[in-house]
């Protein structure tokens, strides 16, 4: 059990660092203030020059693409710009990601965001020499951005044979239908392709009735209904939409690995990006701790700093020991999946899918109680931290069925 | 301890609940879609039409400032519609106070929305025969707003005597400086006088040296600089306003009461206003937990409808067990407010300024949590509701300023 | 919704604790010392001779039997002691109860303890002419004592059906077979009557299965097999038995009501049982919360009164907030039982059942805490109490059971 | 950050494991049987000769004096029977503590119990060669036993600078006198020597004013005035002990390390100690999960496993997620211990001192109720388990104290 990061990423994670405190942290008051301005008087789904400028130079100083996993990075870590030319593990990416998370706009600006990352990594696993050639290497370059089209409004999406959605063969075209949201990404102007899955064939077993198909944006018949609000905000640049697909007609060889294989892809997809989320989210509940600790030494309430007054202290306290344990949970999920690959690390995923936000959750209304009132506007990132944390209590799986996965895991144990 | 509402009160709470389904609701959809449209393409602070015409309707049938206290409505009651021509205790206002809670326009509709009501409460309490004349007949009207502005963006607020801004005697005027925030009403277009706190003596003792004066919207050197967010909603038409005012000179006649009567005021004024939060809440936690069950019943997942799922069936009793307590212990600060006054009832105030918004944070999250995505998004009132349950947390006193007064009370038991 | 008592039971309150204040509390530190003296060199089950003595008091004083209720008590109330002749209302025998609950012995002396309130309204409600002047009159008159057995080592007790042991008619005799626990007040020598509970008929519906027995103590094939322990401890002079009836012969005329009635009294008996528990551990919950208190300002650590350390007077604020709720909850469910009878309020009863013995837990931990090791000794009562509100989350039916219960009639309102 | 152990360390836990398979677990029921029928009949504090018999076993094995820090061990580890003979690290030692923890006896068969191991670490630690041979040997070897004397139950000793026990100087000998409670293991008929703190120079600075001597249990002036309850619990055979010391005279030669030393020697004690706990903490939550979920399987209700019904199974999950987190951070703090000392790990000693007993009160709580009453009876060690977690929430310092360590850690890190 050893969560030590290799030299190669200690030295990653102190230039990642580095480079936040000294790139992204100077201009990202003004970003949000000219994201704001642009919501009122532009169009805000318009991403604003700073991020590409940003984007250049973090390439340029090999911190890109770092979320290329080992295993099956290949070429790509070489090709496309990642510093010493290879994946790291999750082990090794963990401290990276924490210091990302502490950013509305590092993970963009890394090419290490969600929903990206998952797709990318789809296509590295599953995608053909063409689909990676036409998708993955735009995406790694930065160029393009893609969505993900899972969920949809009409069914308990937490059950995933709920799904309405189709993909039907037709001779060598598959027809797409079906209304699908939350789909995050879908408002950059960058956004061309979605990964979208439907039901194949309602005769096979269970597990290999969908299949996932590679939909470009501008197909006739994809249509974006609408964006959706989270907790009253919207996520620009990236957001979260609606989708219709009307009898949308792609090649059949833009499936992915083959007909009826969506669940082995999307299980293959869903574990690294819950891990990310995780470890991304360790880093904003450190920086809510911090928040609320400068600036509960600042203001002073009844004579005394806030942070010691009534249980403040000992609310310090419990963010810190909370804090760390989801963090070394993590590293742990993350050393198993490292040593044993997705299937050995199942019940340690969905552990951290449930402790990791619930904990983040709990520390950032801490921060934002001892912020008073600025604490719920946007002068600080607290609010929108609060809500990143509250929806990944749903996204990827709610915590109900990830309680469920590790109960199954337990008792299994017995039988 | 009895928390029966008069025949009177039963009867209004009956027509009450019947204008809420056969008016409000039945428009409440179509509201907040046009609202949506407005803000994406006219002014949000423009208040929709169908507002005035539900106003009227509600008049006509007497259901009006029925927030009015028995104690203290005098003539008002019967000469600005309310039905009986007298006002409400404050257990006999609790269930229609707890119905209009359910909407997020009820309150407004029937003219007894915050702070409108807090400060009219103040005007009957503490305004000359003058003041009311301007200012509170045209609010009992519904014909202007009104604004509170007492929270500072430079100080932490919970402890009030931190405040910097100044109410300074000059000849027979006031001269009125600082920058307050959190200014709930000011948005509204209809908003046309502030009440402002400001420091007139430092050399008063610590709970004389402030005054209260009333500061029309129009005045010269009064100043909004932002609406603000909370958690990303802006709460239209209202809204809350962060607010300037630099040397602004009103007539020494415009000041409540007297010079340093503030914290007087502002002790009279916020109880009753915590209350009528409180019984709000309740209403929408039910609201909450009735919108669970039916989306619980409605969708299924994994074979079963979601509540029968996992712990949701134990989650649903919860919600019912909090909700009720939190009910009996509204109810009961009502009863010793009617019976005793302010002063009887502090501690009871503080009980339900802890333990309400809590319990209805945890209720219409359990909400949002059954509606998956569905309950993070605008579809359902949750989001919203939620959000008006946190900053309630903060609105009026933070929690730990509540518990500290409440212990306060219980350790002077035993001295 | 009146919670006030009448006139004449909030005298008897007043008389309850000027008699626990005068008569009980003086002596309460050397029975338990007396109790602890006799548990180590003689037999813990001998009664000590105080409670005889202050029975009698309290007979004398007309605080005896005060838990008759209203509806069923008839002429037993006059010529059994009850001051006024008449039984008290579920409102009305709150308080009473409530103030019993600070004291371990103050329910036994005046003869309103469980589990023989309980076996008297069943007697009651539901016993014949005979049995009522066998069994019940010897009870009131605090001659004799009973026990309740229902619960069954070998199953999931909290599920009754599960049951498993018998009561067949053999011509005008009931055999009675079966291995019973958790049979308090079998400890006492004074106990000579068992409420047995058992199959008779397999055949029957689910809920008409099973009979109510009347056994005496003595019956030969009764055998107390051990006295349980909970949490360490055995509550002399009543205790828990384990009992085993091996082929025990009674005539037919012991079932109560008629065979098959098991479940009808069981659920007529439990009600008010859980709500007499439930009324004491508010008691229990104000005492430990005075005691913290009292403890928390008389040490000192780091310079000050250990209550005004970190969180201590949050955790004050939060236990009265607590206490409150709760008693209001079960004055409501009392309300309901008088109002409407026991059909009309069990989802009130489960409520309380849920809510008040989790509440007094918490209290009781906090005030344990601030007391120190000397919290968990028996210097203090907080470790008994902690372990008599631990055992009522499963006695009575389990906390999940209960939710269970509200559960069902919340979803039956959508219905 | 490797908490992987040793390949020794990993050897001796699985012999430890089977140990405790095939010796310990098939005689520990029959064990507790014997010492409830002591109880009742005889001497519950002479202990059951199985103990002496399994010690043999034990350390012929070589499972014996695992405890002894690598650190501090020197000669003694091959002298007193470590196989290996040599001490292990703190990250070697967790997990052989936490499969010690899983029983009552293990610690004392090992001879790896407090406080034993505590004291026998600060004569090793501070001991001079004479007090090392007179009583450290014996100790090792098994022979005799000790008592730590700090606690007092006269003052709040959370605050150490409470104490009021003296030890004074004169001329060559020490005068001790106070009265100490909670002297775990003073019970034991062997226990033959005390380790006093108490103060020297009340004119020293705050941490210098007290000494710790070595008291044999059989000096005059020493007296055990009573053993102890825990939760009704005596814990036999080594028990707490409430000890007054009245003008007892023992060589200043039995002061350790030096006059003034008791604070520095308390905090390089207690430290580790409060690991072990810790470790053997997760043990018991361990069993105790697992016995719920036994449990939970083979009883049913309603038609279904106990474990299936309402939220049993997330109550599983979120056990197997609590106990996870917790022994990660003990692993933390144990490497932090390794790799930097105890000054390096004071915050992470306090972290896990607030989270795992906290964590094992909530699993075994969760244990119980799956059991019934039965969990609360001593059936099953699971009464015994929750009181040695509750009890571990106030002993080696009580929440509250250690919550203030870590918050001054935290807030230092922003000065």
């Amino acid at each position: 059990m050893d969560f030590s990061p290799s030299p190669r990423a200690a030295d990653l994670t102190e230039r990642v660092r580095e480079f936040l405190t000294t790139e992204i942290e100077p201009v990202e008051t003004q970003y949000h203030r000219d994201l704001e301005e642009q919501r009122r008087t532009g169009d805000p789904w318009q991403p604003l020059p700073v991020i590409e400028e940003l984007k250049a130079k973090a390439r340029e100083r090999g911190l890109w693409n770092l979320f290329l996993p080992k295993e099956h990075a290949g070429e790509y870590a070489a090709r496309f710009g990642t510093d010493g030319g290879e994946g790291l593990t999750n082990v090794d990416y963990a401290p990276i990601a924490e210091l990302t998370g502490r950013s509305a706009i590092a993970p963009l600006v890394l090419n290490c965001n969600a929903p990206d990352t998952g797709n990318m990594e789809v296509l590295l696993r599953y995608g053909s020499e063409e689909q990676r050639r036409e998708w993955l290497e735009p995406l790694l370059d930065g160029k393009i951005r893609s969505a993900f089209t899972m969920t949809e409004p009409g069914v308990a999406s937490s059950d995933a044979t709920n799904m309405e959605a189709t993909a039907v063969l037709d001779g060598d075209e598959v027809v797409v239908n079906g209304r699908k949201w939350w789909s995050t990404g879908i408002g950059h102007p960058d956004c061309k392709i979605l990964v979208f899955m439907g039901l194949t064939d309602p005769d096979a077993d269970r597990h290999h009735r969908h299949s996932m198909v590679l939909v470009p944006r501008d197909a006739p018949g994809v249509e974006v209904v609408r964006m959706l609000d989270v907790m009253g905000l919207k996520d620009e640049p990236l957001g979260h939409g609606e989708v219709t697909f009307t009898d949308v007609r792609v090649p059949a060889s833009n499936i992915l690995k083959a007909p009826g294989a969506a669940f082995e892809i999307a299980q293959g997809r869903l574990g690294p990006g819950r891990v990310h989320h995780c470890m991304r989210l360790i880093g904003l509940a450190e920086l809510a701790l911090e928040q609320a600790i400068r600036r509960g030494t600042e203001r002073t309430a009844f004579g005394k700093p806030l942070v010691n007054l009534g249980g403040n202290r000992e609310r310090v306290a419990d963010a810190r020991i909370a804090i760390d344990q989801a963090r070394l949970l993590v590293l742990n999920a993350a050393w198993k999946l490292d040593t044993g690959g997705s299937f050995n690390a199942i019940s340690e995923v969905s552990q951290i899918k449930v402790a990791v936000p619930n904990m983040a959750q709990q520390v950032i209304d801490f921060a934002i109680q001892l912020h008073g009132g600025g604490g719920l506007a946007d002068d600080f990132p607290l609010a929108a931290a609060w809500t990143s944390a509250r929806s990944l209590r749903l996204a990827d799986g709610p915590d109900e069925v990830h309680r469920g996965v590790v109960a199954r895991f337990e008792l299994a144990k017995y039988r």
